[in-house]
């Protein structure tokens, strides 16, 4: 609403669940061009730069850096002509970022930020002011920017949690050592997948997320006892997204290290018991 | 957006600064008709009834319970044959409500119902299912309550938060406890300005808000020093809003019987000795 007019043209990457609700949405408004889909990997992967089709002049390119369901990031930053959209919901304060690369970038705050509750907009200033007739002024970055994020009411109570977060991402070295920490989280657990035959992870080794990673049992009819006993050891909430099923750990950065080393222990001592 | 077409005539009622900001926001989605305007009395007062100019097959009549920063609210509810829209921000809770006469309540939490970030709905279902071509999904209210007000992730902890105090309030004696308790509470402060002479509360008597009770000094040259000294004493956040000065104290519910007695006693002695 606020980047392309009805007949313009505007370009999306699908790579899995949360890209298709932004291309979904952004049908109704203009004209979208898939300019690559991960379908014939079945979404366990990013297609080759070389085979997207790219449309010329379009208003620009929506893509989702990492997929929360499918596992699925982005190793590197579309380089393109169009102004680069990016969903960063689970993204954001995983590592640094060039933002300067990017033409908008929104983020949901309720993976690494804060409460859920607060969208986190970063937008060039030369394209605020773009919106088309008919725009809610609360989503008219125009209109919100010129009253400083506070044309309605703010959510103080996430604002303020999310000032918490970054003071202590601050005081912890910062998002060069959340990286490090979101990295070695990440190693530590597809290791322990690849590692012992039991378990699956099915990403492309270049396209596996640090944030969220799903696996499977070699043995689907064991789900619920993994589950269960996980759940007994303190490990909790691993149940893959309803959509997919399976098992899913996510690892933004509240989890600790520590977190990870016990689940990973936990695998390997379920896989011997069961495997 | 919901109800009415772009070429639909909508009625709304300006009794003060949230109105005029609807309206201003609704002229730029349809035909606005302002059915009646407070600006005779300046803004002090709801306009009769019977000067109502009320557009025929109107798509609905949208009018404000209570004007927050002029302290105007109005102790009826609208007769009128289109759906009623009320934003009852600063009127939910605050006493028991027939919902059955309005089309469309809408109530930003962070009055009396929790914190800031979270808007409650109640539309009628007739009105669900209208919302013109090109409304954002997340703001269709059909397909918001298709998904149980769960299409995006919730604002989860303004919910829980919301829970709680809807608890406490049954707890004390629901809605009708609720009202006894505003309605003590205002009237002593109403009471208090118009007992003394020092002080002055410009509404007209039958419109005077239950939550919002804005005054002046007769002295506005004291208005720091009444400021500072009620700081002082512990009573916070009474200067009136920054579009009208004066003073302003609300009493929602969060706010005691005991601290408006407080205040109403710092008010007698801060008049005796500047009277």
């Amino acid at each position: 609403m606020n980047l392309a007019q009805s007949d313009s043209s505007v370009d999306y990457l699908n790579t899995g669940a949360w890209s298709r609700k932004a291309l979904g949405e952004a049908r109704r408004y203009c004209q979208v061009n898939v300019a690559a889909d991960a379908a014939a990997s079945n979404y366990t992967g990013v297609p080759p730069r070389s085979e997207w089709k790219l449309t010329p002049g379009a208003a620009y390119l929506h893509y989702t850096p990492n997929e929360t369901i499918g596992g699925v990031e982005f190793a590197f930053v579309p380089q393109v002509d169009a102004p680069l959209v990016a969903d960063m919901s689970s993204t954001i304060l995983s590592r640094p970022i060039d933002v300067s690369r990017f033409g908008l970038i929104y983020a949901g705050a309720q993976k690494n930020i804060g409460p859920s509750g607060l969208c986190v907009v970063i937008v060039r200033e030369e394209l605020i002011g773009r919106a088309r007739h008919g725009t809610p002024s609360i989503w008219d970055y125009k209109a919100v920017a010129d009253d400083g994020s506070m044309l309605n009411t703010p959510p103080t109570f996430a604002w303020y949690f999310a000032g918490l977060v970054f003071k202590w991402l601050k005081k912890h070295g910062g998002l060069a050592a959340a990286a490090e920490r979101n990295r070695a989280k990440a190693e530590l657990l597809y290791r322990t997948i690849d590692g012992c035959g039991f378990y699956r992870n099915p990403v492309e080794p270049a396209c596996r997320s640090w944030m969220n990673v799903p696996f499977i049992l070699s043995t689907p009819a064991l789900d619920n006892n993994f589950l269960a006993e996980a759940a007994a050891a303190g490990l909790k909430n691993l149940a893959g997204h309803r959509s997919v099923g399976g098992m899913r750990a996510s690892l933004y950065n509240a989890t600790s290290i520590d977190a990870v080393r016990a689940l990973s222990e936990f695998m390997l001592e379920f896989a011997r018991r069961h495997g």
